[in-house]
């Protein structure tokens, strides 16, 4: 991703070191956040200096080979950090087998994350026929480079539509309570794709008004039925476009796709603690006698979405067959 | 209202100065701010001093007394401020007359208060009914006390049931971007209410997992055949509610109704700065290069609404005939 005129990733290895882009600062400072172990990149994880599930998966896939010589222990501390983002188990399972297979855990992981990338580049083209000039597209949260390594899920497409010259606008929810809309409204910025960032309960007023005709959102789990959990917000976002007939697209690579669930009522979803509701930037908005729930994701039933836009092109339907993605 | 152990209304009159709670600073300080001219009670109502259709009107019918040696100027001054809330227009018009007629305009203005405030008291006692032992209900904005002199509109038939020692649990969404939300959960937390405050975005999430038995909002604005204008919004969780089979209700005085309008297309849509979604208490959250759009409320037609909550009973239609409201 261009930032400043320079290229970059969400994070990246260097020796034996992974550096992240601290998604804590942004889009306030740029800072870069350095981790030498397994225990530093858990941190990294829990804390959202990462975030977005196919970036967690990668630092996960990194994690696995900083954590080499104790690989259960390893996978089982990672496993531990966030509970509903699939790319993070299906990463550290692909780094179990290949450090099983007394792979070079290094090569092994940075093949994974490679993989992501083109992955999501792939999305990126095969979205982009769903964009036409002029469109305003809607987007929720933070599925862009900084999400995934590079290029994006959910930005890719408007990324692509862009570089092409198509007259698009964006409008991103702000995406409380942790404001990921804040990123992707400083991806956008940065490559000049003009957008405004909206309070999250102003996406339905926006839909009524016709001024939404695509809704492309990322995913954190996506089930065999193609029931989805993305970040809070999404399910409201996604009965609102079908009740006004806006297109809702799903935008993920195969690693969000989780084939041991039938369908999204079992996915876990993480609650996270109170003072991503009751502070901004570390400080306090709230009183402390306030009482919060904060649930840091919700289930879209798999009728709300009109396709999924995956490395492999559109689909309508998806079944997921044992290991493998069968796209129908 | 309770206010630790005192009784306050959201503004009062002493002698010919009008003293409001500095909804501003809640519930972070409890500040009073006086005004002894109608220049300074439409500063109060524009910067959100005071905010709340039916305390808006309160308001504005002190204003006109205030500024009652230049009756049409100051009608014109007030009616520049807010251009949603119908009461503001409702009370301006009301004071006209009175004026006219050569009353006591603080008199008037006084009896004008006190009809909403019996308004809402029965808007309680009527909304009592809905609620049931063990109930979950879903607010959003605040449409308490603050919003209305005393007792609330959507608030005040919680605060009844809590009378009556019914066990009920709030969720009041926080509402970005001014988080009147925490002004919900300030009211609750003094009655002694259980709640628990919420983004925005997991309204939704709740609904989904039958955790909300029934949603109660207040409205700025309603058309003759029920659309109405309320806090940006309303009209996510309306959809949502009705795609989860929860009723929804709309709790108003007949101040808030407007018989000008034969539905809802015709309301003005306030546009508000930008600063209320980049500042939270004055201070920036965001940084100064993004874009931002900023609709203070929306449109929810009435086939959303389960019926309507006023001073003359719960009304499952309403035509508003000519100067009268008529119930049905």
């Amino acid at each position: 991703m261009n930032i400043d005129g320079r290229q970059y990733r969400a994070l990246w290895v260097e020796g034996k070191a992974i550096s992240f882009i601290d998604q804590r600062k942004l889009p306030y400072t740029f800072e870069i956040f350095t981790t030498r172990s397994v225990d530093d990149v858990a941190f990294a994880i829990k804390e959202m200096v990462v975030r977005g599930a196919p970036a967690i998966g990668a630092a996960a896939a990194y994690g696995m080979a900083l954590g080499e010589k104790e690989p259960e222990k390893s996978a089982a501390l990672l496993r531990s950090t966030r509970p509903t983002a699939h790319d993070l188990f299906h990463a550290v399972e692909y780094m179990t087998k290949a450090i099983d297979h007394a792979e070079n855990a290094f090569d092994a992981a940075s093949t994974y994350v490679e993989s992501i990338i083109d992955g999501c580049k792939k999305i990126g083209e095969n979205g982009d026929i769903l964009i036409k000039d002029e469109m305003t597209i809607l987007t929720h949260c933070n599925a862009g480079a900084l999400a995934t390594v590079d290029y994006g899920t959910a930005l890719a497409p408007l990324r692509v539509a862009h570089k092409k010259q198509k007259n698009i606008f964006v409008f991103a929810d702000e995406t409380r309570p942790r404001l990921q809309g804040l990123l992707t409204a400083w991806e956008l910025h940065q490559e000049g794709i003009p957008y405004a960032l909206i309070a999250d309960n102003a996406a339905g007023y926006f839909m009524e008004k016709n001024e939404i005709d695509l809704v492309i959102v990322g995913a954190d789990r996506i089930a065999k039925n193609g029931d989805f959990a993305n970040k809070i917000g999404t399910y409201e976002k996604a009965v609102c476009a079908k009740e006004n007939g806006i297109p809702f697209y799903v935008a993920a690579p195969a690693s969000t796709f989780d084939v041991t669930l039938k369908d999204g009522k079992q996915i876990i979803i993480e609650e996270r603690k109170r003072q991503e509701v009751t502070q901004i930037n570390g400080k306090d908005i709230m009183p402390d006698w306030v009482t919060v729930k904060n649930p840091a994701f919700d289930l879209t039933p798999n009728k709300y979405v009109t396709g999924y836009i995956t490395e492999s092109g559109i689909h309508k339907k998806i079944f997921i067959r044992e290991k493998k993605i069968v796209y129908r």
